[in-house]
């Protein structure tokens, strides 16, 4: 009787290695052989799934991008009528909390998508899916900030997905450099001036705030 | 009659050649042997100035920054008495579009800026210098926060650095994602929000904050 495989098993464990190995060595370090090693496959298994190095770093990448969206939308399912303003708040500063490295998931998560986006810089055919990977993020927040009604939602889309890519690389390579309430006052502070849009604050720059 | 060498000329030579480098083909493109064929160097030359792949590294980032500072003196020493509010914002609008890729020169820097960075992560040697970066963001935009009178100036300082990291990651892959009109309204934004400060935003939330 053959050996009875599990496709998608199988891909979350190669996807797995991948993200171990760039985690500890940077994207270098996932070859196939030490993939493979890694994911306690032989290299034709491996070769059965994935495509090459360029493969396999995408495998991984849609395997955390799958990942992180559970996470967002286990919390986005909790969004209901009737809910207030404040729970409102602590509901959408948790859905940006997926995206930084404040745990070892989130921080394996995070360093494999920074060492992808450089690596992306100099591999054309990978530079789709980064760009995918910083989309991703201003996605979230437009939805984030369609609903919030704010009056221009591209530009607090981006200024907010920026800030949170921001803090996540000063927090990958200094994790102690900002507490948890302090990250938490940061993004409701960006989520508030997102909200109550730019334009105000333009006009600020020749006079006087005109309103508050 | 020996032959006069000018080591500073020598060094920005270097630099350059690993500036070039990186660019292109990221960190590992940075041997030795690349740096001096860019550069137009024997190798024994480039080895008498830096001690091999990290030193090289090392030198590029120090001119780097140096040329950054450079940049960023010069227009700090616009300030004056009796600036205007106007005036004040768009210098120090200035001073921060000066770490972002908006032309070719700066490109370069930040392109190699987060090559390094991620190199650094997985190279414990490199990781003080990588920190020194990302702090160095954060001693420009707290002097900007100290001489605006900002009611927290390290959390302002904390916010506005990483807002214009955050926009760096997105620009160097996406140039055309944001217009510079775009990109000076969420600079000054920030700077608004920053000088204003954070408690407001934060008393709003679960519980009134334990200290302050």
């Amino acid at each position: 009787m053959p050996k009875i495989v599990d496709p998608v098993e199988r891909r979350t464990r190669i996807a797995d290695a991948v993200l171990a190995l760039i985690e500890r060595g940077g994207v270098a370090e996932a070859s196939l052989r030490n993939v493979a090693a890694e994911a306690g496959l032989n290299v034709g298994s491996v070769r059965h799934y994935v495509d090459g190095h360029e493969g396999m770093l995408l495998l991984a990448l849609q395997e955390m991008d799958a990942r992180v969206e559970r996470r967002i939308t286990r919390r986005a399912e909790q969004f209901h009528e009737g809910i207030t303003q404040q729970e409102r708040t602590d509901l959408v500063i948790g859905l940006f909390e997926e995206l930084l490295p404040l745990d070892d998931e989130r921080r394996r998560e995070v360093a494999a998508w920074l060492a992808f986006t450089e690596h992306s810089r100099v591999t054309p055919a990978l530079q789709p899916a980064a760009r995918g990977l910083i989309d991703a993020g201003r996605e979230l927040a437009r939805f984030v900030f369609t609903s919030a009604g704010a009056p221009d939602v591209d530009l607090a889309a981006e200024s907010m997905a920026a800030l949170v890519d921001g803090l996540t690389i000063a927090l990958l390579h200094d994790p102690g450099r900002l507490t948890e309430s302090q990250i938490r006052t940061l993004l409701a502070a960006q989520l508030a001036a997102g909200a109550a849009g730019f334009d105000a604050i333009d006009d600020d720059r020749a006079e006087p705030p005109p309103q508050d």
